[in-house]
């Protein structure tokens, strides 16, 4: 299982629709909007790191408003 | 009540007639047009983080031409 | 009641000890090593933006290893 | 008459003493502490461009704590 | 008199229009492409400030395929 | 002969064709999906640092979905 | 199995001996000098996104030089 | 033969005494101090892409109070 952080920008006045679509996305286990350099932080697992991948191209990505998505994904050390 | 500077993104040549514009919305106390990676700098309060949020959203970012915007809260530590 | 993530960049190799360390701080609520721009990402809460300023400043910034901190609050819009 | 914006980065745990420290430099009109990718943001002038960046090099950058300093100067466009 | 280093991005694809259109801007000295996060770099002069922000929104920022300007004014320590 | 390391930034949902477009373009050794800051990631080759530049702009850049790239050379210190 | 690039910031005048030196570590299939806002790029693997970390903080991390690290985890959308 | 601007980060107050060193290396064309997110930008060039890298690493950045420096090789595209 792997976690990861997702942050978010979004086009100007999206962030508060982006946060309530992305938190439904399966996979995703918590969203926020905040303020500062990013707009929704996001966090959501998968079974691998491809899958996550795949899972933030194919599904966060494809919500409309948002313009940039940064994986900080979550490790063990 | 709650300050903030917003430092704001906008398109090119739009700088001007944002700052003219931001300076009007209520609550903002202070609009400039700057050089640098930030193109207007303004300052901002509210009640409230949360409706300092949503000032931002639903006035700033609504005024045609602003791209990004980036929120620092003022704290008094 | 505010709440924030903390984005944490670290000295090199002292990601896992911020971590660990910064977990422990009253007010933080989770806290994990990531891979990224960020080394470690902390959910806090305060009272106030003044006193999560505060405690930023005053507890998380303390912790030895750790380089910038990057205080994103959580806005209910 | 020239005005600037100076967005400045304090070492960690420094940003209350720099911000009390640098509001008294002459030609300082303002200075807070805030959050996000900057630590205190103070609004200064000077009768030139290279008196503003002299100002900045020699009395702002020599204030013990500050790492980077950001100078946006305001202009009348 | 002022000058100022201008770093440019533009769409991409658009570096090599953007370079030949600026430097025949009057008040632009020199515009080279460049690779890395800027894809060109002018440098250019003004009697103010205040002239050299306006410059660089009324001209430069108008011309086609443009989507970022950073201002570092040089100043003489 | 120069090579360099291209990192690229695409829009949202665009990262695996860009991927897959990129890899076929002659001078392109290698090219890689990544999360992060970056969504591509490609090594390239060329005979001279102006012909990677026009390399980068002229074919690489004309790939539809991407939105920078930043060209990092190889030196061999 | 996980592979992943890391983009490397050193110290000033350090990172051809930091190049060296990563190139000899287990998991690390390449490394080169680069110019840029990165002065080495490396290319590693491990058999999961943990043992990626951990490598990244163990044993890249502490070589001597070297000031911040960004890994980019390599996906298959 | 190649030509690159090279974006410098000093230590706080040194912006001045690394422009005036950093003028006199061989290869350097020009150097001033600017004010923005790089205190000094200075134009140089070598005959190869390598020895651009190497005069940077061995000459540019052995000044003191350098911090970072961003080679921006320009290409006639």
């Amino acid at each position: 299982m792997v976690q990861a952080f997702v942050l978010i920008q979004t086009e100007v006045g999206k962030a508060s629709t982006v946060a309530e679509i992305v938190s439904k996305i399966p996979g995703v286990i918590q969203a926020e909007d905040v303020t500062g350099p990013y707009d929704v932080i996001l966090r959501a697992q998968a079974d691998t790191m491809d899958d996550l991948g795949r899972m933030v191209v194919a599904k966060v990505q494809q919500v409309e408003g948002i313009t940039r998505t940064l994986t900080c994904p979550i490790v063990h050390l």
